[in-house]
């Protein structure tokens, strides 16, 4: 009664890399609630590390710029490392890399629950911590 | 095109309730690697604060005695905030509270991604971190 675990077709991979540059996009040009905007659904929720969680787009849109402003990230970039279907969703496994203003380096890995809003594939479940 | 957000059944969230008590059970009497035998899918994967991934519980059953004795946790509690189905699994939002061996107790969130296995509903995907 295991449920097998099946490949996300190609389309929807393609879907998902899509909205994972569009976020890089946005917010490597210092649009942070643009990018958040842009990738999360209406009933998102965002769980970062040392705060509650954080509810809604309206306000995951405003978490954003605050964050970024507050660890001072320039530059982030998200690599896929595992993708797999789940109903009409899928769950993905990420490592990212957040470099910040003195030059510095962060990895962290991440957990994205997609969902598919108005067309399109969207971030609705958003958590991660770091691996040291 | 949105994806509706419908509701777990009862009697799935009756299984998956069942299977918090059960890590909550074995965890508290010491049981570690038992605690995580009993509740994860066999291609499992754990995302710690502070760690790489962990994939697999064979690996999972070693990782929980080492946690719980590195951190010292000896009572170990889990509330479901959230639960929403997906496909032929569901998607969770927790909160846990661990109680360490000097009193002090660490709440942490958490976002499992639990799947059927075996006839069980178990946890796939198990990533948290810390509110403050």
């Amino acid at each position: 009664m295991s449920a097998p675990v099946t490949q996300v077709s190609p389309s929807i991979q393609e879907a998902i890399r899509e909205t994972n540059r569009q976020f890089e996009d946005l917010f490597n040009r210092g649009e942070h609630g643009g990018a958040a905007r842009a990738v999360y659904t209406t009933d998102a929720r965002v769980l970062p590390p040392g705060a509650p969680v954080i509810q809604g787009r309206d306000n995951i849109e405003k978490f954003w710029p605050a964050a970024a402003a507050q660890l001072d990230i320039r530059k982030l970039s998200l690599r896929t490392v595992d993708l797999q279907p789940l109903g009409d969703g899928a769950v993905e496994v990420g490592a990212a890399t957040l470099t910040t203003g003195n030059g510095q380096s962060v990895e962290v890995k991440y957990v994205v629950v997609w969902r598919q809003e108005d067309g399109q594939w969207r971030w609705q479940t958003d958590i991660w911590n770091t691996n040291a």
